[in-house]
């Protein structure tokens, strides 16, 4: 069987993005945690299980061991059948590829400020500071230009893409924080997805605060 | 002609990576520089040319606009004849991916302390803090397990990968920090390669150090 490594909390944005990937293109897999915070994944690189002691991390039957969350789901495309998890076109493939990377690069004051426990452990955080907010007025601007004349997904049809931008979106949504209305409802319409509900739905820890 | 937008300073990984690839894959085009620090992107946004204000951008001849160099290179290697610029096989092109994206996001004190400029400016910098030394010791270690059996290159035949973990390499080897010697060999001879030395062969202007 298909091993996934995740992170503890379920609060990786990374890890859900794998999950999904798998769930849309059917394909079973075992799950487990690794407790960054305690130094597990520095033990289990020196089992040499996660070369550069990092989740996700996906190990196939044979052992095979791939790190990085977008090399997995594009492993994942190019290797698995069932649904796809991003665009056929490849300009429309290359703008989702820019998608997940700008959003895995910048933004980095609305990370810090609305982290991922704001969504999957309904926490509240301080106002926005200037610069998260210039952040934010950055990604609704660039939201905007990329919805133009889609409104329920990015490229007409729903690829992994659409879950990285509704997640950068959520972190304000969910926190009650001002969005453009149209982009809140294409975001909230993202989470009802069932492989995103099913991510949502794991059985989470309360936080350690240590 | 096909439009390049790269740093003033010849001195983004991002920008020499996706200026490579066009050279690898033997395309022409003409290249912009935009100064980052003078803000001279946003400027450019609000014509309509950088969406998400980031360099490398990348614009074909009927207006197609991609930024992101992962999402550039991976589009120049699917419609692009010529050379390749990943593997071909779907697991070793994975573990292409997954150095590029690892070297994008972590070992962030080698990038703080070891900037692009030791590189392309011969600065000089304080020696390394225990952080830096710590992400050190974890590069030479990821880079001796995927260099295991290949001298010149991580799978056998140059990739844009190669690339990314020689500029990594070379912030150490090219400032005097001990780096174990087959790496620095490895490093310096991918710094031989002819695309390589067109990105260094640029004009530099003197650092400005406002
Ligand atoms: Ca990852
Ligand atoms: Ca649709
Ligand atoms: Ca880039
Ligand atoms: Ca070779």
């Amino acid at each position: 069987m298909r091993q996934l490594y995740v992170d503890a909390q379920y609060a990786s944005p990374y890890a859900m993005s794998v999950f999904v990937a798998l769930h849309e293109k059917g394909l079973p897999f075992e799950m487990h945690t690794v407790d960054l915070g305690a130094d597990a994944h520095k033990a289990a690189t020196l089992a040499g299980t996660l070369l550069t002691q990092r989740v996700p991390t996906l190990i196939e039957d044979d052992g095979f061991n791939l790190a990085e969350s977008s090399a997995i789901t594009e492993f994942l495309e190019d290797t698995a059948a069932g649904p796809a998890l991003y665009p056929t076109s490849p300009r429309q493939r290359a703008h989702a590829r820019q998608v997940q990377a700008w959003l895995r690069s910048d933004l980095m004051p609305i990370r810090v400020e609305r982290p991922t426990e704001v969504i999957f452990f309904a926490q509240r955080r301080a106002p926005l500071s200037v610069e998260a907010e210039a952040a934010a007025q950055k990604l609704f601007s660039v939201a905007d230009t990329l919805l133009h004349g889609h409104s329920d997904d990015l490229f007409g049809e729903w690829c992994l893409a659409d879950l990285d931008l509704a997640l950068m979106l959520n972190r304000l949504v969910m926190h009650g924080d001002p969005v453009p209305a149209h982009l809140a409802a294409y975001a909230t319409r993202q989470w009802q997805r069932r492989s995103v509900r099913e991510w949502l739905a794991l059985p989470r820890p309360g936080l350690s605060l240590s």
